[in-house]
């Protein structure tokens, strides 16, 4: 019997037009499309999917606690991915949808490292926040020589403030009550002036401005601040 | 007279099938399109967009010289500004093909600071190499607290080390004569056991290997090598 494929498909950061015709061709064909959810709440990767969705695919909903310890975490996982898991011995292709790219902070890293040892496994790369949120706010990421870090809010602000100092540009995703940590990082390094805030990027909620007139004094988590490269191009 | 868009899109790293359902759109509703290729070369953003080109669209060939010095490289970015500019004008829309996202490392960010003073300008942002060598390698890119450094090998060795020391994973990208160097560094910094050698990613070329695998001097412009984080998410 042969099995199902487990196939990882980035939807992009918000508008269901940045999926690629690869993720759109693979996730349409796959008899089960699945997704991790907070506990309660809709899935958004499911939601940027939506109008893609074919009628008569199998869903398969992770929930997730709200804020799991890691061991609860590691059930909803574990769990999620046997699951998964059937569905693939029963051989139908099981489609992941994950928000912006599957393999940067994605959930769907949990489910590969559970998963790929027993079954095939494809990943359809997606468009990240990152480079949206660059296009949106029509600036460079890198140019010529140029580092580009992609760091998390959730660091200690000492570890923050040596990645932000070993890069000429960054990019600081899942800031939510981080902020004004990333704030007071970014004041200290002298570059809060460069920093552009982004929210729900490419979505209908999007909001772009510099981060000086970005009052609130915390974020959802689909926001990130950039700070482009110094000089021009 | 309504002036025309300055339009980038992104066409990804290789595979016509990663371009976004956007990037078709916008590239094929466009009276012109237009790109950047080495002098007597073909247009490798051209080569990935032709299958979706549609009869009749302009083009617009920018050829830069081989190894321009940045005194030549700015007058050809000059005068392809100033064509494209022309077409605006004419209040046509000109979708600029880039390889991969076209504000990392494009040359689109040499276009966009010349034309955006003067012209709407709206990007399509990309698939990235470093996600799509990811999804071949089928290797996470960051998880949790990790941060993802994005690395040109053009850079002095004392910076390429300072860099990959300050990142839990790294892609180094434009490899070409500096793999050596990269080896060297990723040697000292006991990280070359870790790092995969990805080439043409997502094309019938593409090449995935453990880079202690890959014995050649020197690689392909369209190379990286990939550090992914060490733990197991």
């Amino acid at each position: 019997m042969i099995t199902g494929r487990l196939l990882g498909i980035g939807v992009g950061p918000g508008d269901p037009e940045l999926l690629t015709l690869k993720a759109l061709r693979c996730l349409q064909a796959a008899p089960v499309v699945a997704y991790v959810a907070a506990r309660g709440q809709p899935s958004v990767a499911r939601q940027i999917a939506a109008p893609h969705l074919q009628p008569g695919q199998r869903e398969v909903n992770i929930a997730l606690p709200m804020h799991p310890s890691p061991e609860l975490a590691d059930a909803a996982y574990d769990e999620g991915a046997s699951r998964i898991g059937a569905e693939l011995e029963r051989g139908r292709d099981v489609a992941v949808l994950c928000e912006g790219d599957p393999l940067l902070y994605g959930s769907f890293n949990q489910l590969l490292r559970r998963l790929a040892p027993s079954y095939p496994a494809e990943i359809v790369p997606g468009i990240t926040s990152v480079t949206a949120a660059a296009a949106a706010a029509r600036r460079p990421l890198a140019v010529r020589n140029d580092t580009l870090a992609i760091v998390p809010a959730t660091l200690p602000m000492e570890a923050l403030r040596a990645r932000l100092a070993h890069s000429n540009a960054t990019a600081v995703l899942k800031l939510g009550r981080h902020l004004d940590k990333v704030r007071q990082v970014l004041g200290e390094l002298d570059l809060i002036d460069r920093a552009i805030y982004v929210e729900r990027v490419s979505t209908a909620e999007q909001r772009v401005m510099p981060l000086v007139d970005m009052r609130d004094a915390s974020a959802p988590y689909f926001s990130l601040v950039l700070i482009p490269p110094e000089r021009e191009p």
